[in-house]
């Protein structure tokens, strides 16, 4: 019996609070509306901004409203399409975008940029174009996390903020595409537009360093230096391309910069700040070649101010930021979706654990103890 | 009479100590050693660098050794050549650097940079290859300001730091060639690369940010917002192709980037910040548009930092440094010359004040006072 139309109740993972545990609960879903679309969400991973949103909200990241769904790296299959929707239909595999693209604004238009402005403010505050969730429980509206909120068994997204993937994609590998794997893939190609036979530094592997090291990689870089002060990460790295791995906290004595400079005899040429902290920018932006290293910021800060000695930029160095690797969302996705089943993107390796739903706190545990890349969730 | 092989005795105005007026001194220029050439110094501009080091070392900028003569933007002729120097002979008109290129290094034959290194430690400090200077008064050394010291009759520099240019060019006029009108011409067309019909906003209108505006128009920029507190300069910022000029002290209720984003309605495509002060690097980049603004800092600071919010530049905005505009300087300074001859890039404009060398402090007060573009001092 077709549901379209009708409210869905199903199970989510609520954040109640912020600094809490999520609790899995029986929410309502709503039809969607004009240009939404209902989605079955059959696996979604786990980044840090999940947990940073839901832990550190007014820290490094502004806070959200709360009760939330949080999760914006889904994939799942249309439910059902709302009026005037035309680019969907039931039964189409989906990756819903917490960046959209109109493709209709000048931003779309443009090659310079993949920042499309549509519905962006009432995503940021979780919710759709008419400024209000279709999530509810008991009557009360639950949020959706950057206007995703892929932690639902059921979501309704704009029809701006979703892609369409050909239909022997594995769900429950190409939702990472929905955030990390591509932000730091990106950040690589991208922003930082490395070039062949350069000398890359990663700061920071996580899935976005992770896969800013496969970035470099696919871009033939000659030497990619892999740095985190968690040594398991190392394997990962190496098998992602990584020539050299750092654990600076074994060398106390010196800055981050100043061991990348003496491996490189003067600087990286490139170097992906992947974690998101301020001095860490500092040091990446300080580990380049102070004639032409390009740095770029793809950790995630919102609150926080990097400090540069105005001279570190004077003789030739270039500090940029990036957002969701510098991906059109919408159009992206399907090429990079080929890619991974042309077995040019690894994904694989970024699934260190697959959890269900109801275990969803232990993949933030996971998380922030460093001993997951990617847990993907089974929201079925 | 030959004064090859000679000590020459001349005028050159001496930086006794940092703070005081300089005072002019018969001093003696040894002649030239390896690799070295001697100019006979014709004409000089007076860059706010000079007055910088001479009154504010410490504050924005590094002490440098004193007794020192100041000067870094001359023209002039070879007077004679020391051992091994090939591409220059007496009669020569020249251009002396203050950025070498040696053509051998990587830097040099990298497209990337001009940063060449050669000497640079030694210029920094006020002496040539073998870590002495030139020119003496009574025996004590007195430094060649980064390398040259162009307020002297005759200085000695490196035959890397020296460009031979065409025997019609107006000493007096492309000495400018030199420092000022290179870094914020080249600012705008190397480092920034500004497009066709892009928006540009240039902070500050001094010889850097009047050349970077030089630069926007040659790069047929739609629309340059020229933006500086002292309203006299403004004149001279529409002849070179401002479009717009601000005054942002008659807005005090709003900052320097709020007006320029309203003007714009969301954000400078460029941005070059000609001033050094580290507060208006921050309205310069804010005053870029979020998703593609690139930030150029042309204005020189050595000891300061710069704060900026992380989330200003995740959206997409870069930010960029730039030295002697990007200009590799041997090669380039012909090629300038040309364009200046050729009527394709305006010098006569930048000069508003002609004096002797003996009026060189009257120079200083006139820039301090923000009453001179570029005054031009006469060495003879």
């Amino acid at each position: 019996m077709s549901t379209a139309g009708q409210v869905i109740t199903c199970k989510a993972a609520v954040a109640w609070e912020p600094g809490k545990p999520v609790s899995i609960e029986d929410v309502e879903v709503a039809p969607p509306k004009a240009h939404e679309v209902r989605i079955k969400i059959i696996a979604s991973g786990v980044c840090h901004t999940d947990w940073e949103f839901l832990y550190e909200g007014g820290i490094g990241v502004k806070p959200r409203p709360f009760p939330l769904v949080l999760g914006h790296e889904g994939a799942g299959e249309v439910e059902s399409v709302g009026p005037e929707v035309t680019g969907f239909s039931p039964g189409d595999k989906v990756i819903p975008l917490f960046l959209p693209q109109c493709g209709e604004c000048d931003r779309c238009r443009s090659p310079k940029t993949n920042q499309c402005r549509k519905n962006w403010e009432n995503a940021q505050n979780g919710v759709l174009a008419d400024g209000t969730s279709r999530i509810s429980h008991r009557g009360q509206q639950v949020y959706q996390f950057l206007g995703v909120g892929s932690f639902s068994q059921y979501t309704v997204v704009s029809d701006t903020s979703l892609s369409k993937i050909r239909p022997d994609a594995p769900l429950e590998k190409v939702c990472l595409l929905g955030c990390g794997v591509s932000t730091g893939y990106g950040a690589a190609i991208n922003t930082a537009k490395v070039e062949r036979d350069s000398v890359c530094a990663v700061f920071g592997l996580g899935a976005v360093g992770l896969a800013a090291v496969m970035g470099c990689k696919a871009n033939e870089a000659k030497r990619i230096i892999a740095i985190d002060i968690n040594p398991v990460k190392f394997e990962k790295a190496r098998l992602l391309g990584a020539t050299d791995c750092v654990n600076p906290s074994l060398q106390p004595e010196k800055t981050i910069q100043e061991i990348v400079v003496e491996m490189t005899d003067g600087g990286v040429d490139y170097a992906l700040e992947c974690v998101g902290s301020t001095s860490i920018m500092t040091s990446a932006l300080e580990s380049t070649i102070d004639a032409w290293g390009v740095c770029v910021i793809a950790g995630w800060t919102e609150t926080q101010a990097i400090s540069i000695e105005v001279e570190q930029m004077l003789l030739g160095r270039t500090l940029k930021g990036t957002y969701f690797g510098g991906w059109k969302s919408v159009e992206s996705m399907p090429m990079l979706v080929d890619k991974y089943m042309n077995h040019q993107l690894n994904l694989d390796d970024f699934i260190t654990h697959n959890l269900p739903l109801d275990q969803i706190n232990t993949a933030f545990d996971l998380l922030r103890n460093g001993q997951s890349i990617r847990t993907v969730i089974s929201l079925w």
